[in-house]
Parts: structure tokens; C-alpha cells; sequence
């Protein structure tokens, strides 16, 4: 107890709870830390796609990644139209199941759940990558580093960093301010001609189709346009009028995701910059830029780790809250449903750590092996919820309908087409893993709504008959000897009802005899039943018994009343017949019957 | 269950338990099979010891042989007075318990438990590899071979194979018939001089002290002792005079054992035979002598492989006759003590295989690699049973005792001595594990004794004072919500005392309010208590009522009783807050408070 109070706090008070409310500054940071954060990889991405070609496609990136810019307006332009739609905050979740019914909503939902555990391993490798690609030495502790992060990040969770809000601005910030710095230094060098390092012609890995290569370079490139969807999630949260301040921010946010990814593509392309090992790409473009490994090189690793760690974070928020929202509905196990402590939803944060730590484990720490599995999910959201936005006109019939329809209906073929791409090209590298787990996942949480259905209808009393007082009690103590835990069940039993029996399996009649005897002094009055045992079994006689007791009184109900040890430590439990648990496991099952154990507690 | 009884058959009366009793010629085939049986690697083990010095070394084999046959009539000899002495079977751990105290009779004890494993792992493995040297196509599969053998060993014991005693006379006398004409064949070519393989050269491996490496092959050799003590274990079982009986059974068994040793040892040095990898020492005599693997050598082979399967099976009947005895004596759990199903030590039975199986997977199902740990248990257990009779005869004194006492004392140091060479020139091969093992065996045995003692000193009701009813008898429903379980429980209660009431620990006011509402309608006339719970937690509100219960009535008990869902299945439980479980674990620890679960059987 003391150990989680120090490392997750005081317990906090339920009427403690408040709605911090954002203004656009604040909100564009707590918001769009995911989405921007991933201009740290998304470059490097695209590149490591292409050099399987060797350098005979490498040039493609800058194409590739204006592509993913006008995507990203298309998918933004259908956001805003939710935002205003969705004023108390529009997840895929919840849109999809509005407007799509509760399968679609499973999907999008399925497939939130599994991007946001990606989104926690992805960004802590890339952010670990930041870190190691500045100090080599750290290189061969990925994993360890990146396992620190994520349980930093739970604890921090689990204490409710979310009060600490606002600090979280300052990261963003700085990664904006120092990616900015790095493309003017590096645009200026551009306009000034500046020397450029020779390009290097790599041969071709593989023999390959350039389509397909170019396909898949595309796909992890859209791993940029993880967390666009944070901004219409949380409407709620910012200050009134909280659908147009949301939608600002989101234009700010795709703005400067865009000019970032663009900028970062186009100097890597200028600088003739390939993925290697050990080094990102960025780290790479910032000693160029800045010549050197200079205090402006380390300045943007240490806000690229920064940002990332950051953008896990956000999914350690999200996560949690999806899986409440899918409690609620009876989707997820109820226990996700409840506030800890410290008023955070413990076990999202505590499911969502270990699969991401998983992940991180599986996959060695490398980001670019956890690529293939990221985006599947977002884009499959992205195209459920512009889906379920068309319906939602559909239905409404109201104002600019039409034309809201249609983008969100162009938004919705786009994604679609996208998630097709993503889903094939990247298939035999991971995304398989995804494609299956998604269906899996719908079909538990159809399973665990179902258990639920079946056992709320189970326990309504609605239209029950209502229940009458038993008319008997029947006690009976199974009585291994005469000894002062039997004679405290007896002492226990007597309290409960006049109807007492004591009994007694007998294996030798000696050893009977003796214990009749003894019975005489210490039997508290009630009566000792002898039951034969040819096989030696304990259970069987007993439940003979039982059975005739209930025969008996078919209106009353049996409590068999066991004696119980409570030993000061655990292995001494092997040292005890567990008789007494089995006849406890084989009553549960038997109606009208209760089983009490009489606790006696030993020294060691 | 109805697994159960087709693997180990149905339940056997108690009434039914005999005594066998057994001829000289039925009791040597019984109780010599673990002894006999280890000629088939004795001499392999003597040589594989000493090709570490190449061949420089091999003719020692001989003459290391003699010296173990001379142990063997020395051992003998001492036992034949142990039988005499005790007639009712004096195992080492009891002769040792008997006259030297618990701890010597512990350690005796733990000594032979130890031994009776390895010869379990020992006799498999060795008995597999005479059927793979027959049968080189199965040698990849020795250790799923060896397992396959211990499960079914396993289950015969826990069938009771005991019934079926004489069918086990087959396999020795096959065995001893075999070897002899092994021996015969082999004579009769010596003396004809009927031509030789020529002697092969090799150079030794490691660089080595001749007089370490002579001490190792002849520590490897005595594992031809192993179960000497068999017969004197099991004077019981002979008919009257069971003394008589059971000596000159000994002594033939001696003969045997040491003329086989000795020929085995004989030919295997006069035909030039080296341990090879994948084929036995005794494949290749009988290869060699037999001139081929004909009949006669499959016949070798099946005889050799079912003594040692016969080897094990002996110790599936000592060892769990050992761990009820000490069991018995309170110094293993209980558990060991109690017959099963079947009559037989079930427990003892399991344990045994699971760890003799343990031993075979963790050195690769090689005998070689076992025989290191093997004989340092038994020769303790001998040193310690001589050393005991040798007190025996020290506080008897009477008719022949200094000559007795001389006898078993020059038995005890001379195994003593053994014991020395063979612990410390196979201590880093493996001994090491077994000196280690056994002090920690005996720690364990004395640990559960002082328990047991511990526990029976607070169960007893000697001198206790007399115990009084309860005066008042307080019952508490913690209750979630008004529905079905909730009210069974009630029903319950109802019936267990007049002073009933049911406690509601409330969130949310609302929620309060509706659940007042509907107990008015359902509760069964139960007063309904609201706790207040500023933190969520439902377990400090209800401990801090049950406290106040607790200080009203001093002199009573509290029932505190618990709605509880049995689901059909086992992975419902996670889908369902465990808080009853938790309250019922605490409460557990809380004197004068009893807690009762009331089930509710749901369907799926």
C-alpha cells in the first residue's frame, strides 16, 4: 500500500474532478504533439521504402510526400466538417456507431485501440532514436531506454499527469520552433547554393517493381497523419465556442504538419540524404544543416525526443478514455470503466503500457519494424468515421447538406483508398497482424457485450416472482476431528440456526471411537453423525448426506459450515490437505446450499 | 473423472489392502532387479572414466572391478546382521532415526529420496540406450523415449502394479539368464582363444593426475551398488522366518551381482572394448561374443532394457513407501501419507516421476551425464545404517554384539570412505548438486515438523478454557444495486439472524437515491445502510461499519454475507469487478467476522 502510494500518490477525491478548458495556443500543443511529432520519422520512412531500389527512386520522396500534404488537407477539410457536427467531441468510435451501427463502431474502435498501442511503441523508439542517434554509445540500450520511458509514462499516468497540462506545451513549442529553424537554415543554404554533399548511388537490394516500391514508400509515409483525429476527439475541451476554437486549431495543426513534413522531405532530398543505421534521418539533415554537431543539433534531437515522448503520452490519455466510452456501452470489461485512485482509468493505462512495452520487445526496439504495422488502423478509422459523417448529412437533411456530404464522402473514398494501399503493400511486412486483429478484437467485445446482456437479464427482478423466506436452516460442520478450529466452526454453527449436525467420515473405528469419545467433552451439545467411507473418500459420504438433508426440507436451505486454518504464510497451505477448498469448489455448484468457512488464525 | 478412471481405474476398497507375502526365488527377482540391473552401465561407467587418460589407463577396469565386488560382500555382510536385527524392515532411515536421532535419520532419509529419483532418471535412460544401441534409428528420440517410459511407469504405480508381484520375476530371471550366458559364451571363447579385436590406441584428452582419474572410474563403478538395500527394506515381505528368508536372499543376490560384475568387466577388457558414443559397453560385448547382432544379441538387449524399466519400477514403490513413513513421522506434508483411488501413495508416486522426468530432460536423457549425481545417496544411506547398527549393538549388549558391532563398524567406515571418494572426485561433475541437496532436504523436513508441531499445539484443546456461545450474532449484505443476486443473498440472511442489514456504499447521490427507491419494493423489510465514500473505494467504508458492528457487540460475531456470480466459464471472472473476492480476503484476517459467499448460478 505504501509502495503505490509513493509511486502513484494520495488517493484523490471524486468532487476533485475538473475540465480543464484550452485556448487555441494551449490546445494546439496538447492536441497535436501526435500528429506533429511524427514529421521526426515520416521522412525517413518514405526513404527506407525506396532504397530497396537502390538510389533509382530515392528522388520519388519529395512526390511522394506532396501527395501525403494534399492528403492530409482532404482528411482535415473532413475533420472540420465533424468538428461542427460533433461539438461534444466526435471520435471515430462514436461516429461510426452513430451513424453505422454498433459493428462499425467496433471496427473504427478496434482499430483506435490498436493505433494508439503503435502509436505509444512507435513514438518512444523514434524518440529513443533521437536520443541514440546523438549519443551512439546509448545505441545497444534501445529496448531498456525505450521500456523506461513507457513505464515512466504509466506511473505518470497512473499519478494523473494530466493536472500538469499546460507544461506540455512547452515541448511542442520547441520541437515547432527548432523543426522551423532547421528548414529556414536549411531552405537559406538552398537559396545561397551552399555545398551539398555528393549523392551516393546505393545498388538495388532486391529486383523489385517500381510501382509497388513507390506504393509502399507512400504508405509508410502516411504514418504522418497518425493523431490528426486528437483535434475532433476532444472538442470539449476547449473554451467556448469549442467547435470553432477546435476547428482553428486543427487548420493550425495540418498547416504546420504540412510546411514541417514538406520542408524536412524537401532538404533531405537537396542534401542527398539516405537511411542508415544507428542514425536517423533528421539527426542527419540537422549536422548538415546546422554543420556540425552543435548546440542547434542537439537542441532538435533533444526536442524531437521530447515531442515523441509527448505524443506517447497522448495515446496514454486516449486509450483509456476509448476504452471507458467502449465500458460504458458494455464492450469492454466493466473494470475499464472505473476511476483509481488518483481519478485516472488505471487499467487502460496499465493494459495500454504492457502491450506497448510488448511491442517494443517484439520488435527490438527499431521503429522502422513496427512501421508496417502503424496506420492501418487510423486510416481505417479515418475512412469509418468520414463514412459515418456522409450518413450523418444523409439522415440530417439540413443546411449546406449536400455539400458537407461531399466532402466528407470524397474524404471518406480517399481514406479508403489509401487504407487499401497501406493495408497491401505493407501486408507481408506486419500489417497481416493488424488485418487480423481488428476482426478479433470486434468479436470479443461482441462477446463480452453479449455476457453482459445475458447476465443483466438474469439478474433483473422485473416481472420475477418475488422471493419468500426460506422455511428451514439446516447447519451442518464436516468435522475432521476434535480439535479447537472444529470447535470454533461448532461454536460458529450453533449462532446460525438450532439445526446443527456435526459429521464425521470414519476410516478406521478405532480412530472413530476415540474421536465419539472426545466429542462427549468438547461437542458443545450438538450432535456427532458417523458416515462410512469403504473408498476412503471424504467427499463422497458427505455429499450423500447433503443430498439427504435436502430432501428433507425441500424449502430450506443448508449451510455447511468448514473449519478453516489462515497460516501466517502461504507455502504452508502444500502442507494441508486442501479437503475443505474441494468441498467448497463442488458446493458452489450445488443449489441451495452455502458453503462458510470459519477462519481460525495460527501462528507460524 | 471418468479420465481419471480410465487412466488409473476405479476406486479399491480399503478392505482390500493384503500383504503379499514372497518365496526366496519370487523376493530376489522383486528386490534385486535395481541391483542387478546396474551392471548393464557399471562397467561402462568405470571405463568411460578412465578414457580421459586415453588407453593408457583402461586396464585398470579389472582391478577396479574387484575392489567394488569386495565392497559388495562387505556391504552385504553388514546388512545381513541389519536383517536380523530388524525384522520388521530396517530401511537406512529408520535404523539411522532409530539409533543416531532425528537429524541422522533425516539426513538417511533425504540421502535415499535423492537416490531413488536418479534411479529412476538412471535405469530409464540406461534401458532406452539398450534399445537404441539395438535400434540406432531411435537414438534422436532417447528423451521423449525415456519420458514416454516414466509416464508409463507413472501410471502403472498409480493403478497399484503392486497386485501383479509375480509377473515381475520374468524380466530378472530373463536378465540374469541372458547376462550368464552372456558370461558363458564369452568364457568359453576366452579359453579356446577364439580370436580378438585388436586393442585400439588413444590419446588422452586432458592432461591428468593417474590416481584422480583411477578414484573416478572406480566412484562411477559403485553405482553397481545401488540398491543392495532393497532386500533389507523388505523383510516384511517375505514369508516366515522372514529373517532367514530375506538373509539368504541377500546373499544369492550378492553372488549374482558380483559374478555378473566381475565377467561383464572381464570380457569387456579381454575383447578390447571402449565406450563409444550412441552404442553401449554391453551392446558391443554382446555384439562381439555373440559374433553379430543376431537373436541372441536382441535378445540382450530386450532382457537389459526390461530389468532397468523393472529398476525404476522399484523405486515408484520405495519411494513413496519412504515418504510415508516420514510423512507419518510429520516430516513431509501430510499429503505423502494418504492412500489414493488405488491404495497407493498417489502423491509420493507423481512427485517421484515428475522429477525423475526433470532430471532426464535436463541432461539430455544421457545416463553418463547423470551417473556423477547417482551413489552419493546411497552410500550416506549405507554409512549411516551401518553406523547406526553399530549403536544398536553398543546399547544392546548382548550375545554376540562386540562381533556384530565390528562387523557393521568395519561396514560403516569402509562406505564411509567410499562416500568420501565418490563425493569429492565426482563433486564438479555433478555431486555437488546432491551435497547441496540434501542439507536442504533436511532443512525442508524440519521446517514441516516444526509447523505440524506448531499447528497441533494450537489446535490442541487441553487445558484450553471452554468455549462459550455467542451472544449476539450481527449480519451484514454489502450491496451493489438492487438485483437478483443481491436479493438471494438477502433471502440468505435472512434466515441466519434477526439483526440483518444491508450496506450500500454510495458514488453518485442519484444513483443512491434510485436504489432507496427499489429497495423499499425488493429489500424483503432488511434496513437499507448508506455509506458515504469521498474516494470511490467501497472496501474502507464497509471496514469502517463492520468496526463499529465489532464495538456494539463485543461479545458476538458478524457474518458479513456476499452476492456471488458463478459463471460458466472460467474467463468471465475478468469481466466482473473481483471487489467481493478482495472484501473477502480482507475479512479473512479479521477476527470474529465470518464471510459467506451466497452464489448465484448464471447461464453462459
Amino acid at each position: 500500500m505504501s509502495l503505490k502510494s509513493f509511486l502513484i500518490g494520495q488517493p484523490v477525491e471524486t468532487v476533485k474532478e475538473k475540465h480543464e478548458r484550452f485556448s487555441r495556443v494551449t490546445g494546439l500543443a496538447i492536441f497535436s504533439s501526435d500528429a506533429l511529432s511524427s514529421v521526426a520519422y515520416a521522412t525517413e520512412e518514405i526513404l527506407l521504402a525506396l532504397v530497396v531500389a537502390g538510389t533509382a527512386l530515392i528522388n520519388y520522396s519529395m512526390a511522394i510526400s506532396v501527395v501525403i500534404a494534399a492528403l492530409i488537407i482532404i482528411v482535415v477539410t473532413s475533420y472540420f466538417q465533424t468538428i461542427h457536427a460533433y461539438p461534444s467531441g466526435g471520435g471515430s468510435y462514436i461516429v461510426a456507431k452513430d451513424n453505422l451501427g454498433d459493428n462499425f463502431g467496433l471496427v473504427a474502435g478496434a482499430a483506435l485501440l490498436i493505433d494508439y498501442v503503435l502509436t505509444v511503441s512507435v513514438s518512444i523508439t523514434a524518440g529513443v532514436a533521437a536520443i541514440t542517434s546523438a549519443f551512439p554509445a546509448l545505441d545497444p540500450h534501445k529496448v531498456i531506454l525505450s521500456l523506461v520511458a513507457i513505464a515512466l509514462l504509466m506511473l505518470g499516468n497512473l499519478r494523473g499527469v494530466r493536472e500538469a497540462g499546460r507544461i506540455f506545451s512547452v515541448p511542442t513549442y520547441l520541437f515547432i520552433f527548432s523543426i522551423f529553424a532547421l528548414i529556414g537554415v536549411g531552405l537559406f543554404k538552398y537559396l545561397t547554393g551552399s555545398p551539398v554533399p555528393p549523392p551516393q548511388t546505393l545498388q538495388a537490394t532486391e529486383s523489385y517493381f517500381a510501382i509497388f516500391v513507390i506504393l509502399k514508400a507512400f504508405a509508410s509515409g502516411c504514418t504522418a497523419m497518425t493523431g490528426i483525429e486528437a483535434v475532433s476527439n476532444g472538442v470539449r475541451a476547449f473554451k467556448a465556442p469549442e467547435p470553432r476554437n477546435a476547428s482553428i486549431t486543427l487548420i493550425w495543426m495540418a498547416a504546420i504538419l504540412g510546411s514541417m513534413f514538406i520542408g524536412i522531405s524537401f532538404l533531405s532530398d537537396h542534401f542527398n540524404i539516405l537511411p542508415i543505421a544507428n542514425e536517423t534521418v533528421l539527426s542527419q539533415l540537422a549536422a548538415i544543416v546546422f554543420a556540425g554537431k552543435g548546440i542547434p543539433y542537439y537542441f532538435i534531437q533533444f526536442a524531437t525526443a521530447l515531442i515523441l515522448i509527448l505524443a506517447a503520452n497522448t495515446s496514454f490519455q486516449d486509450f483509456p478514455r476509448l476504452s471507458s466510452v467502449m465500458a460504458a456501452d458494455g464492450f469492454m470489461p466493466r473494470q475499464f470503466g472505473s476511476r483509481g485512485d488518483r481519478l485516472v482509468f488505471s487499467n487502460g493505462i496499465l493494459i495500454l503500457g504492457l502491450f506497448a512495452a510488448a511491442l517494443v520487445v517484439i520488435f527490438g526496439g527499431k521503429t522502422n519494424a513496427l512501421i508496417p504495422l502503424y496506420a492501418v488502423g487510423v486510416f481505417l478509422a479515418f475512412t469509418l468515421s468520414q463514412a459515418g459523417m456522409v450518413h450523418h448529412w444523409l439522415k440530417l437533411r439540413e443546411g449546406k447538406w449536400r455539400r458537407n456530404m461531399v466532402i466528407n464522402g470524397f474524404g471518406a473514398v480517399t481514406t479508403a483508398v489509401v487504407l487499401v494501399v497501406i493495408a497491401s503493400s505493407k501486408f507481408i511486412y506486419g500489417a497481416w497482424i493488424v488485418v487480423i486483429a481488428i476482426p478479433v478484437i470486434v468479436y470479443l467485445t461482441r462477446q463480452v457485450r453479449k455476457h453482459y446482456d445475458s447476465i443483466a437479464s438474469q439478474l433483473s427482478l422485473e416481472g420475477a416472482p418475488r422471493e419468500v423466506e426460506f422455511e428451514h436452516h439446516s447447519v451442518i460442520v464436516p468435522v475432521s476431528g476434535v480439535q479447537r478450529a472444529v470447535i470454533q466452526a461448532i461454536r460458529y454453527a450453533k449462532v446460525l440456526s438450532d439445526d446443527v449436525v456435526a459429521v464425521y467420515v470414519c476410516f478406521d473405528p478405532q480412530e472413530t471411537e476415540r474421536v465419539q469419545q472426545k466429542w462427549q467433552e468438547y461437542g458443545m451439545g450438538v450432535p456427532l453423525r458417523v458416515l462410512d467411507s469403504p473408498y476412503r473418500s471424504v467427499i463422497e459420504p458427505l455429499m450423500d448426506y447433503i443430498e439427504d438433508v435436502r430432501t428433507m426440507h425441500p424449502d430450506g436451505v443448508i449451510t455447511v459450515v468448514l473449519p478453516e486454518f489462515v497460516p501466517q504464510k502461504w507455502w504452508h497451505h502444500l502442507l494441508h490437505n486442501q479437503t475443505a477448498l474441494l468441498i467448497k469448489g463442488i458446493l458452489l455448484f450445488k443449489k441451495g446450499v452455502v458453503a462458510t468457512s470459519v477462519p481460525l488464525h495460527l501462528r507460524a
